[in-house]
């Protein structure tokens, strides 16, 4: 693929490139056109999927088997979207009916909330969620919440409290009306530090103005956690189940409960239905048609063969500006792995380095990087239909969505073709990789499929490299090593003399600046 | 470096590591102990910076020579915050007074808004300012804007609408009360599409609603450009100079504007001030000593010799959330170049992509390849004391604020030291770099040291590599073809019958999904 035959600017002048080069299917629409592929990569690739079995490892997953094996557990993501009425055995139990029941739960949860009959400790209605949540428990719904922001009710407003840095609790705090709020905790274990850290100082907040803990807290956990503990009275809590992980558990009641609250259940079942639908083409569609299947095929391409390190992600619609740093948990936790699923190391660098921004904000930020720097494949993706259909003013003879449009057109078109110049300042190199997505709407229905998608091509790409894509356990270290420090700040604060004796140097001086607050 | 025993698990262990392999200068603490170096890699890269010349090339810039080679203009940003008095001369002229005059009218103009002055053209003060600009006219002001709303006057707030997306649009009309909305256009050329285009639609939703246009918006743009025309009035236009690039111009009336209406002069200016501090250090301290300069070499010695093609800037503190996106655009715009500055191409891919998010944050979305899978450099930022005192209640013995560094002393630390294991999953092959930078505090002034440590890192970066930082000629592709593409759509907005035969098929193919609203 590195003769000069094969460059971008020749390929995308083959006949019907378009046509061979994309795909459609659970109304998205997939062009590769712009990929640095010609019909002998595309046959090699296919070959490649049908050497790794792609096809039966979803099949594996989505019927229940223990996938995550390092973990021992299923990863049944798609089943929190099913509405097939078919059972899904997991030790010898069928989880549907109890999935089902949660379903419900929210269903007639939300209802009170929203219609009123469930008010706050002081009788006023909730007109404020705030999800209480880190990592995958609130990536998902902000992206899914501000992508459907137009179809929210007006009344009620969604805040997210993840970083555990109290200048986000008190910007939070700041733009609510404590009496009229409802805060979702959400923590699979609910030994969370952040969100435990977040928790107690929401709940000292509201005890403090008189509020009732067990009117305005809701938790979403774990059977059984220290979050579903009678003991200590919720308003309500909705179960997560232990084969949903954090970064695919937007389906389950982690989306389900908040997103339910702000959208109505309905949206959010439709959501759902939009995101079985793109399981249920992937299931079905052939390797060649099959839309997430080929997109893990091009990024092992672009990543192990064209030797691309990175994804860039770029929407042309300013609603799906979380999608990004929602895809960046997604496929970098679930695929920046240095085992196979057989235990040995990986002697490569593994996984893909994920960002993006909205564009065209994106081309007066890093893209003349991405047409004259280090080259990296892109992600565009364009909605037809914009949202607002107010705000027709025109420019230069154009409304603003069409403008919106003419770069989504020209910016894989400039990268793909390039440019000579005698001005070597002025010469662009080209041959640079995207692919186009386009969704014809930014309804909840399309918001599922396109969420499903990112999701299986990131089991896709997991399947093809054998790895885990469903553990984390590089995070842990970190998580050992702060707790052996938080524990020396616990003591420091109990006995101001406290020396630190037992800490290294380096992290030493950073605790002793902590406490004497000057970095000198 | 890459034997066994230049391991960062073992360097961390060296005595003294810390004081060795870290500066304080300008009220900011870097610590480079946890990149990989040793006392022989840095004697050679202080030699690099030698032969470079790197003090010499800075000199040059902020002296006012024409160091913007290929558009043969000086690069002044660094002028825009100097308060001592001296000529800087450029073509002839003394720069200085019109720097000054413009910064005099920025106080008159946001001292006349704050305090009622000046009205909109119902008599209604101003509570809203939206500032209309895309990339460098928006990035910085959005960085600094949110790193000190803590200081805003809580009467205004502030909005960015930078993308052409009328998704955009619709969102920030929903959030202002028109009569009290003052607009500011920021646009050196005057003739950027999108902020042409939100503009006119601003214009327009003015304008309907019996608002006068001349009451409403303001101008920050060139001299004699299409937004300084007084047969099209608006309430005050500030000068923005040629010698000042999109991406450095938070200092200049770019940033001024919107700043001092939000935060008020003062602190706009104490924000100047310790960018001139950074600036001073840097004019001063020798070359081991000198923050910009020794992270500038920490980053070609990570890029270029150990391979590293990419930079996350995670800062522990919510209120920086927004710095990654400006450096980002910062630095690979400046640095994502093809040629060097005599005009020759360069042969390896250039600039490094820089990406992030706040911290913890950060660890629960994509750290868990940070830590097994690909590496990448990380600057981890810290800041000692939080601006919100409120809120102390305590879990497992620490504040919140103390979580937060429990986790920001440990992170750097895993990524270092890694952690041997039977089992490989859990195994932690460490000897990954980082740096952490600390503010003592989130006053204008440290933010202001913070944002001029950035630039001067690019700049020292491009002197290194020895290229041009200053110009941006790889955006100009997709600007012609968006142009080609944008007049077809505006004739087929008066002709619909118009059948876009003279454009390439793939390009053909999206128009006509624009139009018909369907993608099939």
């Amino acid at each position: 693929m590195n003769q000069p035959e094969n460059h971008l600017g020749l390929l995308v002048r083959e006949k019907d490139r378009l046509s061979r080069f994309s795909l459609s299917g659970a109304g998205i629409f997939f062009d590769f056109s712009r990929q640095r592929l010609n019909s002998e990569t595309l046959d090699l690739l296919g070959q490649l999927a049908e050497q790794k079995d792609l096809p039966s490892g979803f099949k594996a997953m989505v019927s229940g088997e223990k996938v995550n094996t390092t973990e021992n557990r299923a990863a049944l993501h798609t089943a929190m979207r099913s509405f097939s009425h078919q059972p899904i055995v997991v030790n010898g139990l069928d989880v549907m009916p109890e999935i089902q029941k949660v379903r419900n739960q929210i269903y007639e949860f939300s209802k009170s909330i929203r219609n009123g009959d469930i008010k706050g400790s002081t009788g006023k209605p909730f007109k404020y969620v705030v999800v209480i949540g880190i990592g995958g428990s609130y990536l998902g719904t902000q992206f899914v919440s501000s992508a459907l922001e137009a179809f929210a009710d007006k009344g009620i407003r969604i805040l997210f409290l993840a970083n555990v840095d109290v200048h986000n609790f008190g910007s939070v705090v700041s733009q609510i009306d404590p009496e009229s709020t409802l805060w979702i905790i959400i923590s699979k274990s609910y030994t969370t530090p952040e969100t435990s850290a977040n928790e107690n100082q929401a709940a000292e907040f509201m005890i403090s103005r008189g509020l009732e803990f067990s009117k305005h807290f809701v938790t979403v956990t774990s059977k059984g956690s220290p979050g579903d503990d009678p003991s200590n009275p919720v308003l309500a809590t909705f179960h997560m189940f232990n084969f949903v992980g954090g970064r695919y558990s937007v389906s389950s009641a982690v989306g389900g409960v908040p997103l339910s609250l702000y959208l109505g259940y309905e949206r959010f079942e439709e959501f759902l239905k939009g995101a079985e639908e793109m399981d249920m083409h992937i299931l079905s569609a052939p390797i060649q048609e099959n839309l997430p299947v080929m997109a893990a095929l091009i990024s092992v391409w672009n990543n192990n063969f064209l030797g691309y390190e990175t994804q860039a992600i770029i929407p042309y619609a300013s609603p799906l500006s979380k999608l990004a740093p929602h895809v960046q948990q997604l496929n970098m936790e679930s695929n920046g792995k240095l085992v196979t699923k057989e235990g040995e190391i990986i002697d490569y660098p593994s996984g893909v380095i994920v960002f993006g921004e909205p564009g065209t904000n994106a081309q007066h930020s890093f893209f003349q990087l991405a047409h004259q720097g280090r080259p990296f494949p892109i992600d565009f993706i364009g909605v037809v239909n914009p949202q607002h259909d107010a705000y027709q003013a025109k420019s230069k003879g154009v409304t603003n969505h069409q403008e919106l449009w003419a770069n989504l057109i020209s910016q894989p078109m400039a990268l793909a073709m390039g440019k000579d110049s005698e001005d070597k300042a002025k010469y662009f190199p080209g041959n640079r990789p995207s692919s186009t997505l386009l969704l014809e709407n930014l309804t909840p229905r399309n918001i599922g499929r396109l969420l499903s998608f990112y999701e299986a091509k990131t089991v896709f790409e997991a399947l093809i490299w054998g790895i885990n894509p469903f553990d984390q356990f590089g995070v842990e270290l970190g998580k050992i090593l702060a707790s052996d420090i938080r524990a020396e700040m616990a003591i420091k604060n109990e006995n101001p003399s406290h020396p630190f004796d037992s800490v290294d140097p380096i992290s030493r001086h950073y605790l002793e600046v902590l406490f004497s607050g000057k970095i000198e």
